[in-house]
């Protein structure tokens, strides 16, 4: 099995985490599922990810207090393995875990993915439950010193045979429920650990090589970010994502920071290798978090962060929920033309960033397509020009609003509103 | 109550964890008391204390993997405090802990002590055990971030009135069993968090004020070290000792840079204050580690090691086993007029260190008595001078020879063997 | 000579920077020093001291590009020896120094003290100028890897003869002026070496050298902090005053930041050695800045101000112009009750600090003076209390307002206002 | 002119400075290049590099104290351009610089390049020497906060168009001599700034729009390292090699350190584009540095210092003195085989890395050339294993023996040497 072949465009489709925090459950999972088959799979997305918690009990009850609430009861079988909470996910019941709904999204012809937290849960070690197939316990793989810094449900895994035979063991279930696609969090950057952030690479290794063994096409993302730049070469032999920054929100300066990221990891996009800059919090945001909104980043922000992550070949992950989306939010997530720079064959590269400005350029290889965006980062209106283009003369498609220009000696220049874009691609 | 008035001096004892790592038994511990009752009793040493894990089943057993099983039993009562291994303290059944083994020191004219790991049992936590006298459990106090990098036992406990309580509970049965001192590990400096390494600084609250509504005078010592020089005041507020170093062993380099670390601290040596540079491996030391070995300093070393420990004030734990100490040990350990320098009226202050040479002065107020410490920190004999010492004409006994000096115009000259040091009280 | 009795309490007097910046001259300093023999004599102020680049040709003329212009002209002798700008001190013409200057001042019965960069001119090494004698060149002793991060005029000297000599000359030449006081720069806190921020530490000592062997009474202040509680001892050893702080302004984050400086510094208060918490900015300061103005702080927390830099025992340098000083700022720099409380018999200590309140006692050996101060140190007027007092009954003055109040139990309790304090004596 | 066509695959050469240090003069440069046109060319070696100092008097005569002598004599016209040292180069007298050097390599069919330090002579500076074409002086644009922790001879160069201009006239004048390659120290990580340790990268800007301005091909070669990751694509636009360590010496340690900084770099190697392993320290070398030795590698890890230089794509600058080389260094330098694969077509990649082993593959786009390299990096003979290369039966040629070698289901096995290394071409 090659793992550059399970997604050779980077994924897109849509994660819970944004609108419903640590609260959904499969009806709020199935609707999801439906909107995204009706309005948007015909664009290409077709993951439906559940994140985080979908294994605990009473998961967000404590909101005020806790987001993960320590010491609670987490659903899980006689070897360890997680559970999705019946209550919340009563198809789970019978001991059926997530099958039912994996099903359901298949049936939509649409990709089923989950969320874990690496390692193996606290209870579990505490009480020396059974790892399937062998004869040490919990207790002997779980590393007590080895926890998540913001999340109080598991302990990593040992490096060795045992904490393997764990990995396949949760693999071979997820792979027997159908499940195409998870989402692995505290393993990116073990972020309790300033002086060791890839404490867990050994974990990354056996999550590789346990999706391997389970015979199933399944996608690998990592999380959370930042990675560490050092470890490129190991998140691109082992995993599909890897996340690029810490959590992504609605928030200016973090889309303004994601520049710098975007030019740092550059180099890396490759097919089945996906820098990843998280979810596009578009729509309807906040909800499980006690701050419904919709979302903060005004258009011409929603379209500067399309536009970077395509151009980019980031993932794409919608955060909003999509039974709430509206005409707006649709076209800017549906835009073919914008979306046909998702593409590995498409090498990005930041020709040039200030404080106030970037360009960057997408060109395929050969006689191949070729695209410009140009970002006014500042916060007033200005001209931004670029020089040294393609050479000869050339035409323009603008690709929101499909205007047409003239490139003339490599060199363009246009008056852009604050926190906006234009991206071209040469049509002639 | 204050504090500063529990250990007038210094203290002085014997601490198991230099000999038995783990595994101390209750016979042993009362053959240490037998032996310091005899020997070292008229000479100030009074305290014996029972170090880390003496709740853990098996502890040791597994020492080629582990210094401490992970996920091992742990004795505890109802309310999550840790009872004595009855295996190893046979006169701890019924519920008694160490009561018996207290009165047992006691009757020898001796005081006692446990070693303890801040917090909850991370079991406890699991389980949602009671707290004596709330409702809150074990789950609610425990903080699941906090944890040790190095033990596997405890989670840290929550600031709140919940926790208190759980501290105060604890205290009362310490109390009540006769405990006299107590040292609290992981809590001097949280290196687990290097960007936060005193992160339990509200443990050091909680536990002091658990000591004074207990009634009882117990001395808090505070470990692992290095202790941060930025919270010497709030050291100085809560407890009576801190360890300025990392685990101390015989090791010469480590001997070396306490000067250092001495240097820093001497200003806060105060009665009732004392920072602390560790056990003193001298005699038989390493068994439990598996390495039992003759202490690795030289003469010299030993000598150094107790002349600093005493000029500067801190106190003296024995580490290695009592009954297995040489004559030569036990004259190191009584000499009467180097141990006359332990006091906290006397002021340690160091007047010069290079490389290779470090002088220090303990002074009283007033007339009182005044101490000159000459060490040659190098690896090769060498002349060691100070001068600009008390002027006028004075006579200088040697403290460990008992040979006596002219001191003139406040100039001394001495040459002095590698790594060790002349140590002289003004007589006259 | 004992460099501890240069200053018996800590220094009192005034300083050109935060006026004038760096473009004093004779006149104003004659000024201020007429203002302060007048004003401020009676209650213990006595140095004034001229503040950075007296030597610079054009100080401040390029002050929209530069604070220090690089390769300016700078006066000095054959020796390397700065010299005083002769535009901006006429008397210092003819190879006179300061020695005009400090005589008028003298005259007035003050003390003159003068502000250096550590080393030696850049301009002296690049043309290996004589260093008086020796063989040796200033391209000898200047070490061309250290420099100052802020100031381009001098380069770090060389531990050895040749550097001891030239500092040697320098306090030989300033002895001669009559100079009885100096500021060193670049030196308490190298801060552009942040691996070895006290890579100045010989030049340190060589200074102090030289100020014994110049057989003048020259007290020594070090700056910029923050000074490195490390190096505590070393301080303490060779110099008077050391900053414990950036430069401090009339900002209130600023002040308040200073509570926990000074709690960590309090132990290291002593005759004649004295950690700093810089000047204050009271009356009209920024001048020479561009920034011209009544000083930010507001009454309230000026009065907080000189609350704790005189129960805290740090030196008083007025920043402000002396000859435009207020009635207001007047009374505040002339309590002679707050003013009581400088004095190193008075030790100093925290009580207790939180985000909103602190507490400090000052306390006299035996049965001498005490003092508690209370501050608000949070954005609302709040009742602050403290408890555990002295105990009994007894009668306290606040220092400021002279009102009285009964303490009884050891407890009281104050409505305050935001950034205010209390100050009490006890008085019976 | 696009600078990526400068150099089209890695550069090769010899560099003076790990034989000469500071010290090589005319002659000595002449032989290595007539040696290099001897021996070397036909292999693909052709840059002759004149590395530190060369406009210093009396360099290296002070070995014992200094590397670079502080405040030394630096020739320079009266534009602060540095020129050769007229006693070390005669032929540059008469205003001449470099080019009669440069004319008698280009007549053997070699290049010329010169070693420089960032910035503008210091000396220049004091004395506001004349820049070419502005009114500006060199103390306008000398930045004298911006020096480098090692060297003494240069202030960095301030942003704007009169540093442009200084820079322009350099390369104007470098150009004029006839120079193909320059090698700028103290710019690709400026150390002494750790917490801005790429502070001058608008000086690598300023001299890559000199080069453009300056009308000749001269390649970029960015000191000292670690390059830094992060800055990865800046380098890549500005720059055609730069310093991915810090100096790299005989020393295993150093060398075994290099496989993870060429895994972190290998995705940045293009044609124009080099990640830089430093010098080859082969043959005779440290001659001017007082320890003249034969290479302390042995022959084992020569071939893995060049398999791995090759296979990753670093330039191949010879170190060690050319008219020395035996024939086991030359065949080392020469053989056709293993110098096949520095080419940019070949894209390097590591298959693993552990303690003790590393494996890397080298493959060429569409049906092209493909490499594997397996290095034993223990201290021990063992066993190296690969598996999971290309499928199917092929013949692999070992490119250092020539001994052939069949390939099987993907998998080989060999044991190799302690520190050793086999490297294959796939020949069929």
């Amino acid at each position: 099995m090659d793992k550059n072949t399970f997604a050779p465009r980077p994924p897109m489709g849509w994660n819970s985490y944004d609108y419903y925090d640590t609260t959904v459950n499969e009806e709020q999972v199935k609707k999801n599922a439906d909107a995204m088959a009706r309005c948007l799979k015909p664009y290409g997305y077709e993951y439906i990810v559940v994140d985080i918690q979908w294994y605990a009990q009473g998961a967000g009850s404590q909101r005020d207090m806790f987001q993960y609430i320590p010491f609670s009861h987490l659903y899980m079988d006689e070897y360890c393995r997680l559970q999705p909470d019946p209550q919340r996910f009563p198809s789970a019941k019978g001991g059926k875990g997530f099958g039912p709904l994996a099903d359901y999204v298949h049936g939509l012809g649409l990709k089923f993915g989950i969320h874990i937290m690496r390692g193996i849960p606290r209870a579990a070690a505490q009480q020396h439950m059974k790892i399937l197939g062998r004869t040490e316990t919990a207790a002997d793989i779980a590393d007590p010193s080895s926890i998540c810094g913001w999340n109080p449900d598991m302990y990593g895994v040992r490096e060795g045979e045992a904490g393997q035979a764990y990995y396949d063991s949760l693999l071979q279930l997820y792979a027997s429920w159908g499940v195409d696609f998870i989402k692995c969090d505290d393993i990116c950057n073990t972020n309790l650990y300033p002086h060791r952030p890839y404490s867990a690479r050994h974990e990354v290794e056996m999550l590789h090589k346990a999706i391997e063994r389970c015979g199933r096409e399944i996608v690998l993302s990592l999380s959370p970010g930042p990675a560490l730049l050092q470890e490129a070469a190991h998140y691109e032999q082992y995993a599909n994502m890897w996340r690029i920054t810490d959590d992504f929100w609605d928030n200016w300066p973090l889309l303004k920071d994601m520049f710098s990221r975007c030019e740092a990891w550059a180099p890396f996009v490759k097919q089945g290798c996906y820098p990843d800059c998280d979810m596009l919090p578009i729509g309807k945001v906040g909800k499980g978090f006690g701050h419904l909104r919709s979302s903060n980043f005004t258009r011409a922000e929603q379209r500067t962060m399309m536009t970077l992550w395509c151009l980019f070949g980031s993932p794409l992950m919608i955060g909003g929920e999509l039974t709430l989306m509206n005409e707006q939010d649709l076209s800017l997530l549906t835009n073919e033309r914008v979306l046909s720079m998702l593409d590995p064959a498409i090498v990005p590269r930041q020709l040039q960033r200030t404080e106030d400005v970037a360009l960057w350029l997408g060109e395929e290889a050969g006689e191949g397509r070729r695209y410009l965006a140009m970002f006014n980062l500042s916060d007033r209106e200005q001209k931004v020009a670029a020089s040294g283009l393609w050479p000869g003369r050339h035409r323009l498609l603008e690709l929101w609003t499909g205007e047409q220009r003239a490139l003339l000696e490599g060199r363009i220049q246009e008056v852009i509103e604050p926190h906006a874009c234009r991206v071209y691609q040469v049509v002639e």
